[in-house]
C-alpha cells in the first residue's frame, strides 16, 4: 500500500553499491548541466537566475521520493519557463519581487492541479494529445523561445508580449543598437555548444562556455562596455515561506496554471515512458502526476518556480548511468552546495551566454522529419501538425495547444462520419467475402447486395450509411445483407434510425438482413426488442448463412 | 440545370386539377391556422403582431419556388421567435421601431448565412446534431417559451431576460396583480384548444378561440378592464424596404443569426425529411438551405422576421392534402388578402389568447417518452438528452445547443477511446473465432493469444490498446495474433506506435501477427514500408492461417 504511493520504498530496499556508483556520476553530470540551464530558464521565465537554482533543489528530492520514473530529471525546463513568462508578465513586471511571488503562487497551483488529477486518476487525459499535436506545438514553442532570447543575444531592448513577427520586426528596427560584445560572445557560445555537443559529447558544453565567458568578462571588464551580466546571486539555500494567496491572482493565473500542469505532465510522461520502455519497467501516469504535483507544491514553499521532467537532461541522466532516483538527490545536494558556496562565481556570467544555452537547447526540438513522415503516411495527420504549429506561432502557446487538440479530435470525428464502405462478393479461392472494388472477379448473387460499413454506427454517420446504402440498391434488389463485422458500437440514435430504415425497405419489398453482429451490438438490439421483431434476420453468423436463405 | 436550383420547374410542368384541389384546401386550412399563430409568434419574438403576418406572405412564396420539400409549411415558428427575442432584446426595447428594424436585419443575416451554407453544400453539418440533443433542447425550449407567455396569460409585467427560475419567482411575488379577465380567457382558451385538438381535429381551435374571445372583449368592453389587446393592426401589404445595415449591429447579431440559421434549418429539414420519406421523394438538404436562405433574404426586404419550416403546420398541411408547394402560395395569397381587408377584425383580440395558442403549441413538444426510451436502450444517450435539456434550461438556448453538441461528440470520442476488446477462441461447430468471455468452451492455442480490438486505432486509444494487450500476455506467450477485422481506420500516430509495440515484443521473443487487415489499412501500412519489414506476418487473411504457422 505504501509502496503504491511512495515508489521509493521499493528501490531503496534493494539499493546497492553498483547503484550508488552509477547514480553518483549521473547526478554530478546533471548538476553541472543544470546549473547554467537552471539560471538560463529562470531568465527565460522572467525571473532572477537564482530562482532557477532554487527550483533545482527541493522539487528534485520530492520527485525522487514520490515519482515512478527512475531516471527522469525534474527541474526547470524551457517550455514551462516560457509559459510562466507569458502567464505572469501580464500581471507584473518581469524580474520584480511581485513577479517572483506570482511565479511561486503559480508553482503551488500547478502542484495542486497535478496532485488532484493524479489522485482522481485522470492521467489518461494525456492520451488525447496526439503526437502530431505535441510535435507541431513543440516545434513552434521552440521557435518562440529561441526568438525570445534574441534581445539577450544582441544586447538590445525588445517589447515584451509581441508575437514572433512583431519581435522580428522590432529587432530589425533596432539593429543599430546592438551590443557588439553580447553578439560576439553569444555567437561564439552557440558555435562552441554545437561543436561540443557533436564532437566532444563527454564534456558538458554549457560548463565550458560559462567558465570561459565569465573569465573573459572579468579580465576585459566587458561589463563596463554595456554587456549585461548576471550580477549578484544571493548566497544560501531558500528558506521556507508560503506563496501569497490572493483570490484575484489565483483566478488570473488559473488558465496558465492549467496549461502548465498539462504541458509539463505531458513532456514529463513522454520522456519517462521512453526510458522506462528501454529499461523494461512501467510508468504509472497517475503516480507521475502525484510526484510532479508534490514536487511543485513543496517547491513553492522553498522559492521554486514550476518544474517538470525535461527531455534532454533526463536523456543525459540515463546515458550517464543513473539507475535510481538517488541520482536526482545527488544532483539536488550538489546544487545546494553550489548555492551555499559558489554563487560568487556567477557574478560575471553574461546573459548572452544563458541565451545561447537556451537557443541551442530548444532549436533541436524543431522536428521537420516528423512532419515529413506524417505527410508521407497519412496527409491529414501531417496537417494536424502544421495547423498546431501555425496556431501556436500565430496566437499563443495556450491557444495553440487547444487548437491542436480540437483539430485532431475533429479530424477523428470527420473520419468516422464518412467511413470506408464496401460492396462485397465471394472470393472462392479464399472462402472469404471481399470488397468488389479490390476483387472485381468475386462472385455476386442475383438480386442481392452485400454491404459492409466500416465504422461504428452513431448519430453523425447514420445519414451517410442510409445514403450510401440507397446508392447500392436498384429496382431489382430483393435482399440486402449487411456485414456488421466492422460495426464495433452503435448508439441509440443509430439504432432507431436503422430500425426505421429496415421497415422502410420492408415496405418496398427489400429484405435487410444483418450478419456478423458482434456481442455488444447483439445485446443492444435485443434490449430494443429486435430478437422478436426481426428473428432470424439478425445474428452473429457469417454472411454465407444469409446468401443461401 | 435550372431544375436543380429551382425545383418548382419540375412540379409546375406536371401540375393538374387533382393537385389544385388538394393544394387549395390545404392552403386554406394552413392560412386559418397561421393567422393567429403568426401574430402569436411575433408577440413571442417581441414584435408587433402584424410582423408575424408579413412573415407569412413573401417568404412562403419564395420557398415554394426554391425549396425541395413539397409539403413544408414555412413561416414564423416558436423556437426561432424565441431566439429573435433573446438576441434582439439585448439591443433594443421589445415592440419598438428599433427592435423591428433589428429583427429585419437579423432575417437578412440568417438568409445570407443559410444561402452560403447551401451554396457551399454544408447541409451535412446538421448530421452532427444527435437526435438526443435535438430532443433535449426542444423540450427545454418549449418550457422556456411556455413560461415566457405567463405574463400575458396572467396580465402582469415580468422582467425580461430572467431565466426560468427567475421568472417563476417573479411570478410568485406578483400574483396579487393578476388580471382576472386575462387569466380567465387564457385558461378557457387553453382548455378549448386542447379539447378541439383532441376531439374535433377537423375544426381549427385557434380560429375558434380568436373569434370567440374577440367578440367577448368587444361586447363586454373588457379592454377597459385592463385586459391587454392586440389593438390597431396596420392595413395593407408590406412595401419594399432595405434593412438598416450597421456594422456594429451585424456583429452583435451574428451569434444569434448563426444559431437561428442552424436551428431553423434543423427543424425544417427534420419535418421535411419525415414527410418526404412517407411520400417516397428525397429532400436535398443543400437545396433546402438555398430555399430557406432566399425566403429569409427576400422576406427581410418586405418586413418579415426570420422564418423556417414548422413542425405542426407542415403536418397539418400534409394531412389536409397538400400535394405541391402551390398550397403554400395559396396560404400566402390568403394572408395577403387578410392584410388588405381584415386587419380591423383583430383589434379586440386579447394577448392572453395568443399566449394560450403558443403555450398549447409548444407544450406538446416536450418529449418525455424519448428520454425514457433512450435510457432503456443506451443510458449514455439518455444522459446526452438530460444534459442538453438542463444546459438549455439553466443557461440559454444558444449555449444549451452548443453544450449538447459538445457533450454528444465527447461521448462518441470517449467510446472509441475505450472500446470493447476480446480474446478469441475457435468455435468448432461454427468454424468461427469468437470472444472467449461469451464462448468459454471455444478452443484456445498453446502459447498463443488471439486478440481483437473493436475500434479504429488512433492517437487517443493506442495507449489503451497497448495496455490491454499487455494484460492478455504472460511469460509463456510466444505468439499474438491480432484480429484486425474491426480496425476500420488507423492514423499515422497509431501506426508508428504499433510499429514500436511489435518491435518491443519482438525483442522479448513474442511474435505479433496481424490477420483480417482491411484494404485501406493494408494500403496504409504498405506506404509505411511494412510489407518488406513484416512480410507474411501481416495480411488480409483470416486468423486461421496464422494459428497453424
Amino acid at each position: 500500500m505504501l509502496s503504491k504511493y511512495v515508489p521509493s520504498v521499493e528501490w531503496l530496499k534493494r539499493y546497492n553499491g553498483m547503484d550508488f556508483k552509477g547514480d553518483f556520476i549521473a547526478g554530478l553530470i546533471v548538476a553541472i548541466m543544470l546549473i547554467p540551464q537552471g539560471m538560463a530558464y529562470a531568465m527565460l521565465a522572467g525571473l532572477p537566475p537564482v530562482i532557477g537554482l532554487y527550483a533545482s533543489t527541493i522539487p528534485l528530492i520530492i520527485y525522487a521520493i514520490l515519482g515512478s520514473s527512475r531516471q527522469l530529471a525534474v527541474g526547470p525546463v524551457a517550455m514551462v519557463s516560457l509559459l510562466v513568462f507569458s502567464g505572469v508578465s501580464t500581471l507584473a513586471e518581469p524580474g520584480s519581487d511581485q513577479f517572483v511571488s506570482y511565479a511561486l503562487l503559480l508553482a503551488f497551483m500547478v502542484g495542486v492541479i497535478q496532485l488532484v488529477l493524479g489522485l482522481f486518476r485522470l492521467g489518461f487525459l494525456v492520451n488525447f494529445l496526439s503526437h502530431a499535436v505535441i510535435s507541431g506545438f513543440t516545434s513552434a514553442a521552440a521557435i518562440i523561445i529561441g526568438l525570445s532570447q534574441l534581445k539577450h543575444l544582441l544586447g538590445i531592448e525588445l517589447p515584451k508580449g509581441a508575437n514572433v513577427f512583431g519581435l522580428l520586426y522590432e529587432t530589425m528596427t533596432k539593429l543599430g543598437n546592438i551590443n557588439f560584445y553580447a553578439l560576439l560572445i553569444g555567437v561564439l557560445s552557440i558555435i562552441t555548444l554545437i561543436i561540443f555537443k557533436k564532437y566532444v559529447p563527454k564534456i558538458p558544453g554549457p560548463l565550458v562556455v560559462v567558465v570561459l565567458s565569465s573569465l573573459a568578462v572579468y579580465y576585459f571588464n566587458l561589463d563596463q562596455q554595456g554587456l549585461s551580466i548576471v550580477g549578484d546571486v544571493p548566497q544560501g539555500v531558500p528558506s521556507f515561506s508560503l506563496p501569497g494567496f490572493e483570490w484575484d491572482s489565483i483566478i488570473s493565473l488559473l488558465p496558465v496554471a492549467l496549461t502548465i500542469s498539462f504541458v509539463g505532465f505531458m513532456e514529463s510522461v513522454a520522456v519517462a515512458k521512453a526510458i522506462a520502455a528501454k529499461e523494461g519497467y512501467r510508468i504509472n501516469s497517475n503516480q507521475e502526476l502525484n510526484g510532479l504535483g508534490a514536487a511543485n507544491i513543496v517547491g513553492s514553499f522553498f522559492s521554486a518556480y514550476p518544474v517538470t521532467g525535461g527531455f534532454s537532461r533526463s536523456a543525459v541522466n540515463y546515458q550517464a548511468g543513473a539507475r535510481t532516483p538517488m541520482a536526482a538527490i545527488f544532483t539536488a545536494v550538489l546544487i545546494i552546495l553550489t548555492l551555499l558556496f559558489l554563487t560568487d562565481w556567477f557574478y560575471y556570467l553574461p546573459n548572452t551566454v544563458l541565451a545561447a544555452i537556451i537557443m541551442v537547447a530548444v532549436f533541436q526540438l524543431i522536428d521537420v522529419k516528423e512532419a515529413k513522415h506524417l505527410f508521407k503516411v497519412k496527409k491529414i495527420d501531417g496537417w494536424t501538425l502544421i495547423v498546431t504549429f501555425a496556431a501556436t506561432l500565430l496566437t499563443s502557446i495556450e491557444t495553440g495547444i487547444l487548437v491542436g487538440i480540437g483539430f485532431s479530435l475533429i479530424v477523428f470525428i470527420w473520419r468516422s462520419a464518412y467511413p470506408h464502405i464496401a460492396e462485397l462478393g465471394y472470393v472462392e479461392e479464399e472462402g472469404i467475402y471481399r470488397n468488389l472494388n479490390r476483387y472485381p472477379n468475386a462472385k455476386t448473387y442475383d438480386r442481392t447486395v452485400i454491404y459492409r460499413f466500416d465504422a461504428s454506427l452513431y448519430f453523425a454517420n447514420i445519414a451517410f450509411f442510409e445514403e450510401q446504402l440507397a446508392k447500392k440498391i436498384n429496382e431489382d434488389t430483393k435482399k440486402v445483407i449487411l456485414d456488421f463485422s466492422a460495426v464495433n458500437d452503435m448508439d441509440a440514435i443509430a439504432l432507431d434510425e436503422l430500425d426505421r430504415i429496415i421497415e422502410e425497405y420492408d415496405s418496398r419489398d427489400v429484405k435487410i438482413m444483418i450478419a456478423n453482429m458482434k456481442g455488444p451490438i447483439k445485446d443492444l438490439v435485443e434490449k430494443a426488442g429486435w430478437a422478436e421483431k426481426y428473428e432470424e434476420r439478425i445474428s452473429n453468423l457469417p454472411v454465407s448463412r444469409y446468401v443461401s436463405k
